[in-house]
């Protein structure tokens, strides 16, 4: 039944795509089918990842990209992540983006995402939320996170090309910025930059990044979603980013590593949720269990006893 | 041999602690049983937590605590973490404490620990250096963290108090401050507070704390580590923040459930670690593995084949 969602959402029904989501973030006993079908049906859409300080304007930005998106005919969905919220399905940063022009166009799907909710964490339901919009046919899928912290990074590198938004005081947020953020970013954009200071921003952000080898420059380009200026570059650079992707030996390798790293995750994960279910069914090994949380300062020994239970 | 590590580091023998830690570190194929060991051995010694932005004077201030502490006659041990460094074992931040006065005192201990050769994640190599701390009889647990990300705050949840130290001027540091943060701060210092300005931050993070119902009243102390001021009204909250979580309920629930989490990473990471063995040493789930690595979009099948092969 669950997979005959997947077909529909494919055939364009918006509902049952939503329910399709639900069902692949709910991670029943037997969801596992339903994920491989999911991620069988992918067709490549290209993942743009924009990411950035709270204010930055990350939500006026995406709203004109989904427009320029919306006028070639491409089909966009999006992901508004916000780590800091316990809200999970429905509000947050995708109303934000929601209720300014999109609410009607069956071509833009948004799905909000916070903390709760996501089992096996959020860059996981992330990747998931996203190996459903592809499988669904969008031609454009957009990740949209707030802050600059460890979890905004992971979700970073889901995307084929980040974009970093900053506004033109962000000189202190570049400063305390991690070294992991200059790392993902693909292409800097400075928000709000009419009202000036974008030029000594960029300034300092190309000075920092000229300590990097990189193979791609990250450009640096300002622009004013609210004015809708700067708009244009902002989309020739994205596909400048792709070009480059498409045949740069280190990216694909980068990329390779990160496909690694998200398998071991998601196997760590798939047997995590088996253990629980497996203590949770043995009344030893739960009464172990409760011991060590109790009172115990040595989780080694019931490890040692669950270790003892699975094929080596 | 190992084990001995442990008794030798146990009778005050620094060199055998730091090959105790390395060893520990390296995750050998039957390095369970020396943390079983370790974890055994822990007395319990109570681990401050010491977070904030950088440039916040958490180095300075962690010496002036240091000082005190070994005025009373009490032997301190220090993880010093950067996540935003590869190095691991010597340098960076614990270097900036060790210079300061500590190098020749044999009842200081810090170890330094960046992001790399950090196996399992610096959440669970910060416990593992802290275990190893607290069986070598240490009388108190310092661990220092860089950042106000969520690596840090997930540091922060492995000290029993969390102080976070600002600077007058962090006003905008607070306002993208995560939520987060103030989940797990026990107590606020403002340092550097010399300077003016304190008082107005001060006002503004109570106000901002008024929200939550906590047990606990956060404190908010003003100091200055260089000027030695206010360091006495810090060791002292420090002291009312530990009587308070030794009788308080909804504490006890917190540490419970940390700990809970605490087994199932660590059940996770383990069993990942021996999935990754069996991989490399079966062909055929390695050509899988390589298959998906390098072309693949869809991890599940993959995965479903691995989770076959262990008990359900």
């Amino acid at each position: 039944m669950t997979v005959s969602l997947l077909t529909q959402a494919q055939h364009g029904n918006i509902r049952a795509l939503s329910q399709l989501i639900t069902a692949i973030e709910s991670h029943d006993k037997d969801s596992l089918n339903l994920h491989s079908a999911v991620y069988d049906a992918r067709k490549g859409a290209p993942i743009l990842g924009i990411t950035g300080p709270p204010g930055a304007g990350k939500s006026s930005l995406t709203d004109r990209l989904i427009h320029r998106y919306r006028k070639q005919g491409e089909r966009v969905g999006i992901v508004a992540i916000d780590p800091s919220s316990h809200f999970t399905g429905g509000a947050i940063l995708g109303d934000r983006i929601r209720m300014m022009s999109h609410a009607s166009d069956p071509g833009v799907f948004i799905r909000s995402l916070g903390t709760r909710g996501s089992h096996g964490g959020l860059s996981r339901a992330t990747q998931d939320i996203v190996a459903c919009l592809d499988a669904a046919g969008f031609d454009r899928i957009i990740v949209e996170t707030v802050g600059v912290g460890q979890t905004e990074l992971d979700i970073a590198r889901i995307a084929d090309t980040t974009l970093i938004v900053l506004v033109p005081e962000a000189g202190d947020v570049v400063q305390t910025m991690k070294a992991g953020l200059f790392e993902v970013a693909d292409l800097f954009v400075i928000n709000k930059s009419d009202r000036g200071g974008g030029e000594n921003l960029s300034t300092a952000l190309q000075g920092q990044m000229a300590l990097d080898e990189k193979a791609w420059q990250v450009p640096v380009l300002l622009a004013s979603a609210l004015k809708d200026e700067g708009i244009e570059g902002i989309l020739e650079q994205i596909e400048a980013h792709r070009a480059f992707a498409r045949d740069n030996h280190d990216y694909h390798t980068m990329r390779e590593m990160l496909r690694r790293e998200l398998f071991f995750d998601l196997l760590s994960d798939e047997i995590a949720s088996r253990m629980r279910q497996k203590i949770a069914h043995d009344k030893h090994l739960s009464q172990l269990l409760e011991h060590y949380v109790h009172e115990g300062r040595n989780p080694y020994g019931l490890l040692a006893k669950l270790l003892e239970s699975i094929v080596p």
